[in-house]
C-alpha cells in the first residue's frame, strides 16, 4: 500500500514551497554529474558543489546536469536558486510518489515521471520518481537512486551515435523519456509471461495460490495503470508543440514515444481484461470441482444408504421373520441388492453423473 | 445514511433565499474572529457583534473574518447584509451537506467545500461544511464546529513565514483550501492502512467480520468520492483564471492544489479497485473453504458408508449364512474392508482431494 | 412495468400533432384556475370555458393558468388555439410518461417534467407528468391530477412573501420547477431511510424477503434516475440564458435549482452503488450460512459415521469373534470410540470449524 | 447469430460499387409503386419497368417511388442510373443488415434504417432493412418484403388528412421514419410485458427455463440496442438542419422523432438494467433453494446419525453388556434418544434453520 | 500471449530510428514486385534490387511497390533511402505488432494496419502487420508473409475492372485497406458461428470444455478489439480529407470503409456482450446441476436415514423388548416404515423437489 499513498501527514500544515523529503531516510552522498556536449566534443565531470553548475547555465549548446539522490534538501534548494526554479517545483521534486505531470513555466518545462522496475522476488513493480527540467540549453534530471536506465543515452552522447549530438536540449529530454518508456515494455513483458504461466496453471491445476497470484497481477496492473495514464497527457503536451522549448524537428520523435505510451495503455487494459477473465475461470473451476465432489458423495450415498437399510431389516431380532429361516433368504437378498445397485448405476449414467 | 441526505423536507415549500439551519440543534455561541494583516503587522480580535466587521469591509490590504458556528441564522443574515451577499448564498451557507461548488458573483466568489475527518472509533469519515467568501480585500470563512485545520494558516500569518503576508486575499483563500485538501491525504492514508491490514486478514483468516470491514471501506470510499469529484471542478475554475479576483501569481499555487486533487481522485479510484478485488478474494475463499469441508465429508462418507454396509450384511440374522460359521470369516472380512479403504484413499489422492 | 412504457400502440399510425390521451380513462371535470397578479394585487378565479382565458393572454404583468386534468383533449386543443401552441406541443401534453424535455419555440418555452411521489404502501415511486408553457407574461401549467405540490407557490403569491410578486413569468416557472425538484429530495430521503433499515436487516438477519426489498430499491432507483438525468438538461438550458424569456436576474435562481438537480443525481448514483453493494453482502451471507450448515453436517457425519462402523463390526454375527466373549470387550470399545471422538473434535477446532 | 453477421465472405474481393444481393434467395416479383401527389390530387400506380419512373424524376411537387424487393440487382442498378445514384449507395441498398446510417450526397440524402418486428413465436426481433433516398421532389424507398408499416402514411396521402399533402418530400421522409420509429415502441411494449411476466415467474417459481427466457430477453435487448443507437445519429443529422433538402418547417417534426428515439434508447437501457437485475435474482434464488435443501438434509442427518449410533451400540453382540439384561434398559434408551432429538430440534430453531 | 507483447527488450536502449526486425528469424528471400499502371496499360515485374524501384519514384501515374518480407533490414533501409522515408517509419515497418496508426509526413502518408486471419486449428486469430506508404504517385506496401488478400486488387488492376485504373494512388491505398477490412468480416463470421454452436452446447450439455471455449472466444474478442479500435482512427483521418494526398473523389469510398469499420466494432462489442452472457449461463447451469444432485442426495438420505434408525432399534439386543416377541411386530414395523416413506415423498413433491 505504501506504494499508493506516501505519508502526506508529514507535510500537512506546512506552507507551500517548503522542500521536504518524504521518502526513506538515506545517508548516501548526492552525485551531481555534468555532461556538456557540442556536435564535435563532450565534457563530462562530477562536481562537488552546486555552484560549479552555474557556468553551464548559459553555456551553449547543451548541458545535462544529472543529479542522483534527492534526500539532501539543501542541495535541491541551491539548485533551484541557481537555475531560477519556482519553489513549488523544488517541493515536487522531493515529494516522491507524485502523479506524472508536466508544468510549463515558459522559460523551462518541469516534468515528473515514474520510472518503473519489476522486482522479480516480490513480484512487485517498484517506482522511482524522475524529475526533468528542460531549459533552453540545459536539462536537469533528478533521480532517487543510482540506476542504469539512462546509461544508453550517456553512451550515445559519448560515442556520437544517432543524432543526439547534433540536436538540442529538447532531443535530450526526448531521449531520457524514451528510455523510461522503453523500460515499461520490459515490465509488460514480465507481466505478460506471468499471465501466460498462470493461465496454464489455471487450466491444469487451479489452486488457492493461483488465485493469490491472479490478485497480485491485478494489483500490479492497477499500479501500472496509475502511472501510465497521466504519462500520456505529459507526452501529449510535449508533442503538440505548445511550448517554444520543443523544436518542430523533435516533435516527430515525441509522436513516436506518444504512440508507445498508447500501446502500453492498450496492453495494460488488455491485460486487465485477461486477468479478470482468469478470476472467472478460477471461480468456475472451484465450482466445477465441488460439483464433482458432490457427485461422488451422492453416488456412494445413494447406492449404499438403501442397501444398508435392507441389511438392517434382516438384522432385526423379531422372532417371527420367516425369511430368516429360509435357505434361500440370504442369497436372494444379496441378489436383490445387486439388482438395485446396477439399476442405480444405470440411472447415474443416464443423468450424466459418471 | 444521514451523511448522504439531510432532511430536505424541512425546506420543501419555503421560498428561495430563506436562511434555515438544517443541522443538529446547537446552543454554543457563534465565534467571530477578525484577522487583518499587512506586510508588516497583524491585528487579531474576536468581536461580539456582526456590526464590528463593517469597518474591515473596505480596509486594505487583507481581512479574514473567521466565523465558527452557523446555527444562528440571524448572525448569518446580518453578515449577508454587511457584505452584500446574495440571499441564496446565505441559504447555502446554512444548508450543510451541500455538494462542493463555486459561484462567481463578480464582486465576490462563493465557495462551498467539505472538510473531512476520519473518526477512528466508528471507522467513518465525517464531513463538515466550510463556506468561503473571497472578496477583493477580504475573506469570510464559515465553519460548523471549532477545529484546528486552519491553525497552521493562522500561525503563518502571525509569524509572517512563507509569502502569505505579502500576498492578497486570493492567496489566503488558496491557503485555506490547501489545508483542507492536505487533510484529505491523511484520510487516504488511514483508509490505505486499513486496506492493507484487511488484506492481510483476508489471506490469513477470512471471517464474516472481514466482509463487513470491506463493505465499510467500500461505503467510505463512495462517500469520499462524492466529496472529491466536485472539488476538482471548484479548484479547476479558480485555477483557470476566469475570475478577476484571482491574481495571475496565485494561479501556479492553485494549479498545485489542483494536482493534489487529481492525485486524491486517482488514489480513491485505485482504492475502489483494490476493495472490489478484495470482495472477490473473500467470496472465493469462502467457496474454497466450503469445498474443503465438502472434501472431508465426502472422504469420510465414501470410505465408511460401504464398509458399514458390509458389516451390516454380517449383522443379518439369516440362519443359513455359511461365512458366519467359518473360523476365517471374521478376519477375512476385516482384511477385505482394509483393502477397500486403502484403495479408496489412493483414489482420493489421485483425484487430488487429500 | 407500465411505468416504463405506455401503450404507444394506441398512437402508431396516427399523423403527428393528433391530440390523444393515452392514460387511464377518467371522468372528472377539468379544472382551469387563473391567477393574475401584480406587485400590489392578486386576482384568482376558476373559469368554466377555455375562452375565458383569452383576455389574460396579453394582460400585464403575470398570469398563471393552472389546468388540472388532461384527459379532455378538446379543452387542450382549444387552449392550444387560444395561445397559438404548436400541434406537437399539444400532443406531448396529453402523451403522459414523456421524458423530461424543453423545447424553445421562440415566443414560448415548452417544458415537460415528471412530478414524483413515493407511495408508502406499494413502496413505489409514482410519476405524474407536468407540462409548463412559459410565455412572455403568462405561464400555463398542466397536471394530471389534483395535487398539493404547487400550494406553497400559490400561498406565496397570495401573501406576497418572497420576491415572487415583484418578478416576471420566468420567476413563476422557476418557482414551480423548484417545488417539483424539492419534492425529489423527499423521495431520496424515503429511499435513504429504507436503505438504512434494509442494511440493518442485512447484518442482523438476512432473509429471502430482504433480497426482494433490495431489488425493489434497485428498480426504484432505475426509475428515479430515468427521470432525473434528462431534468438536468432541461434546467441547464434554462439557466444558460439562451432564451430571451428568461431574465438575467432569474438565472442565479435557476443555477440554484440546477445545483439541486446535480445533487439529486449524485445521491441517486451513490444509492445505486450502496444498493449493489448490498446485493453482494446478501449473497455472501447466504454463502456463509450455507457453509456454516455444511460444517455442522460434516462434523456430525465425520464423528458418527466411523463410530457407527465400529459398533456395526461388533454387531456382526460371526461365531468366532474373540472380543465378544471378553469381559473387557464392551468397555474397551466404548473407550476407543470416545478417544476417536475427542481426537476428531480437536481436529475440527484446529481447522477452525467450530 | 445470422441476425448479427451476414455472409460478408460473399463480397470479399469484389470491387466497391458492385451491387450484390446477400440475403436469402427469392423469386418474387419486385413491385414498384409510384405515388405522385399535389395539394389537390393524388396519382397512384404500379409500374412494370424502371423506365416508367423517369418522368417523375423532375415532376413537381412530390413523388414517392416505393420499391418492395431488393433481390433483383438489375432493377436496383437501373434505378440508380435513372436517379443518378452513387454506385456505393446501390451496393448498400442490397447489402442488408447494415448499420443505420445517413449519407449526404448534396443533391440527395441516402438513409438506411432497420425496420423491426417482434416475432411472437420465436420471441425474436426480426429486422428488415429499409433504404430511403430523399431528393428535392422525390422519395425512393426500398424494402425487403411486403409490409404494412407504411400503410398509414399511404392512407394519409390518399385522404389528405394531416399536413402531408401540403408539405414537401422532406415531410414524406419524416413520415416514413416516424412510422418506423413508432413501431419500435410496440416492440418495447412486447419486451416490457415479457419482462413483467418473467419477473412474476421469478418470484413465484424460478425454473431453469426462466433463466433461458431472461437470456433470450438480454439477447433481444442487445440486438435492439444495436439498431437504436445509430438511429439517433441519423435523425440527429436530419434535425440539425445541415442539409438544404430538409426545410426549416420540418425540423420541429424531426426533433419530435428525435425525442422518441432518445426515449427508446432510454427505455432499452432501463430494460437492460432490469434484466441484469433479474439474473441476480435468479441466481440468488437458486442459492437460496439449495441452502434450504441443505438445511433439511442437515437436520435429518444431524438428528438420526447420532441416534443410529446409539441403537448400533445396543446391537453389538458382546456377552458382557449389563444394560441388555436390565428390564429398564430398552425404555431408558428410548427416552434418552427422545431427549437428544428434542434438544437438537431446539438447537435448530435457535439457529433459525426451521 | 506473444500476440500481445513482442520482445521489446531487444530494442530497449537503442537510439530511435534503428531498423531492427523483432519477429521470428526467417531466411526466405524478400520479394519486391512493381506494378505500374495507366488507364490503358499495366506493367508488372519482380525486381531483384531496391535500386530498380528508383525510376518509378516519379513515374506517372501510379506505381505499386509490393514488398513481401520485412526481415532483411538492409532492404528496408535502402527502400527508405530511395523514397526519402523518415528513419522512424523504417523502424516502425520492421517492429511488428504495432498498434494500427497513421502518420502524415506531408509528402507521404505512413499507415500501419494489422491483417488478421483466423487459424481454424488453434481457433486463434493471427495477425500480420501491413505497412503502407502513400505517395503522390506511388504506393509501397510491406507484408510479413506471402498472402492472397491483395490478389483481388491485383486482378482488378490487370483486368481493368472497376474504376481502379482510372484513379490515383489514393484509390489504390483505399482498395488495399478495403480488402483488409473485408477480411475482418470473415473473422467475425467465424467467431459468430462458433458463438452459435457454443450456445447450443451450452443449452444441451454444458461441460468444462465449453467454458474453455467461451474463454477462448473472449480472448479472441479482446484481441480483435485491440486491432479494430485504432483502425477506426486511421480511416477516420483519411476520410476527413485533412491530407492533400487523398482526393475528394476518393473520400466517399473511404467513408464506406469507415462505415464498415464501425460495423465491425459494433459487432465485436455485441459479441463481447453475448460471450459474457454465456459465462453467466454456464455458471448458473453448474449451480443448477449441483442443486439437482443435492436434491437427489437429500431425498435418499431423508427417506432412508430415519428408516435405518427404526430397523436399528429392532436390531438391539435388549432382552426385554416385547415387540420382538409379537407375531405382528415385523409386519407392523414394515407397514409403519412404508407410511413414513410415502409421507416423505409427498412432502418432497409439495416442496417441488421431484
Amino acid at each position: 500500500m505504501s506504494r499508493l499513498v506516501k505519508k502526506g501527514s508529514k507535510k500537512a500544515g506546512l506552507p507551500p514551497g517548503v522542500v521536504t523529503y518524504i521518502g526513506k531516510e538515506k545517508t548516501e552522498k548526492v552525485r551531481i554529474k555534468i555532461i556538456n556536449y557540442t556536435q564535435t566534443q563532450v565534457t563530462e565531470k562530477i562536481v562537488e558543489t552546486v555552484e560549479e553548475c552555474l557556468p553551464f547555465k548559459n553555456k551553449q549548446p547543451v548541458t545535462w546536469v544529472d543529479i542522483t539522490g534527492i534526500h539532501k534538501t539543501d542541495i535541491i534548494e541551491k539548485m533551484g536558486a541557481c537555475f531560477d526554479l519556482h519553489p513549488l517545483v523544488l517541493e515536487d521534486i522531493t515529494t516522491t510518489n507524485q502523479r506524472p505531470k508536466l508544468e510549463d513555466f515558459e522559460y523551462y518545462l518541469f516534468i515528473v515521471l515514474q520510472m518503473l522496475a519489476y522486482n522479480e522476488k516480490s513480484k512487485e513493480i517498484e517506482a522511482e520518481q524522475v524529475s526533468l527540467i528542460l531549459g533552453n540549453n540545459f536539462v536537469i534530471s533528478f533521480q532517487e537512486r543510482e540506476g542504469d536506465v539512462f546509461d544508453p543515452v550517456r553512451e550515445r552522447i559519448r560515442s556520437g551515435k544517432g543524432k543526439i549530438r547534433m540536436a538540442g536540449s529538447d532531443y535530450l529530454v526526448y531521449s531520457l523519456i524514451d528510455s523510461i518508456v522503453d523500460n515499461y515494455f520490459i515490465i509488460l513483458e514480465n507481466i505478460g509471461e506471468q499471465i501466460e504461466s498462470t493461465e496454464e496453471d489455471l487450466i491444469k491445476n487451479p489452486k488457492r495460490e493461483t488465485l493469490n497470484v491472479i490478485h497480485q497481477l491485478k494489483r500490479e496492473l492497477i499500479f501500472l495503470r496509475k502511472s501510465v495514464w497521466p504519462l500520456r497527457e505529459v507526452i501529449s503536451y510535449l508533442q503538440r508543440g505548445d511550448s517554444k522549448l520543443v523544436k518542430k524537428i523533435t516533435e516527430v520523435y515525441l509522436k513516436d514515444v506518444y504512440d508507445h505510451t498508447i500501446q502500453i495503455m492498450d496492453t495494460t487494459e488488455t491485460f486487465r481484461d485477461l486477468v479478470s477473465g482468469m478470476i472467472d475461470v478460477y471461480l468456475s473451476s472451484i465450482s466445477n470441482r465441488m460439483s464433482e465432489v458432490m457427485k461422488v458423495l451422492t453416488m456412494i450415498a445413494t447406492i449404499f444408504i438403501p442397501l444398508s437399510f435392507i441389511v438392517g431389516i434382516y438384522g432385526m431380532n423379531f422372532r417371527y421373520m420367516p425369511e430368516l429361516y429360509s435357505v434361500w433368504g440370504y442369497p436372494l437378498v444379496m441378489l436383490f441388492m445387486i439388482i438395485i445397485a446396477v439399476f442405480m448405476l444405470r440411472y447415474f449414467r443416464k443423468k450424466n453423473w459418471m
